[in-house]
């Protein structure tokens, strides 16, 4: 499994609309046929600092995830609200493996 | 929802053992009932260091995690194959929610 975790900062007066921005990209998103998880995690100690989880099964199909209306509508409309450039960090994902049945 | 990222540092002469534990810990971990994710994922740049991926749908849900025997069991058979002592961070999952649809 292919496996990113993005890490993302939000300037503090517009976590809101970043969080219902996000969610409407996660639904879109686990409806792609690659997509395993799209996880929207928020860091109690910093709430200007979230992670997203992002799990594909193969590379071909997280890049194909980048082509989508929704990843693009989501990157221009979170855009502004960036407190600094996002950071993707990528793992090798053992379990679950990426058979049908996991 | 409950999230941990627990980083976990092997020694390299264990890698292999620790993962087949960790994969049986993983396919007893989520046939629990409040556990939604327990992936498991290695660092491509640093092959001995994982992340174990946590989601239960409450704290109390994840407390009882560590009262089950696979757990205990892993905790114990790895215990000699750690290179320094695992680091748990919390995070609160924002998506998908704690609903039983989601």
């Amino acid at each position: 499994m292919h496996v990113t975790l993005v890490h993302v900062y939000v300037f503090p007066q517009h976590l809101q609309e970043f969080i219902e921005a996000t969610g409407k990209n996660h639904s879109a998103s686990i409806r792609e046929p690659g997509n395993r998880r799209f996880d929207v995690l928020q860091d109690p100690k910093d709430k200007t600092h979230f992670i997203l989880y992002e799990v594909y099964v193969d590379p071909a199909s997280a890049a194909a995830h980048k082509e989508t209306g929704h990843y693009k509508e989501w990157r221009e409309v979170v855009a502004p609200w960036m407190a600094k450039p996002r950071e993707g960090v990528g793992y090798i994902g053992l379990f679950p493996s990426s058979s049908p049945l996991s």
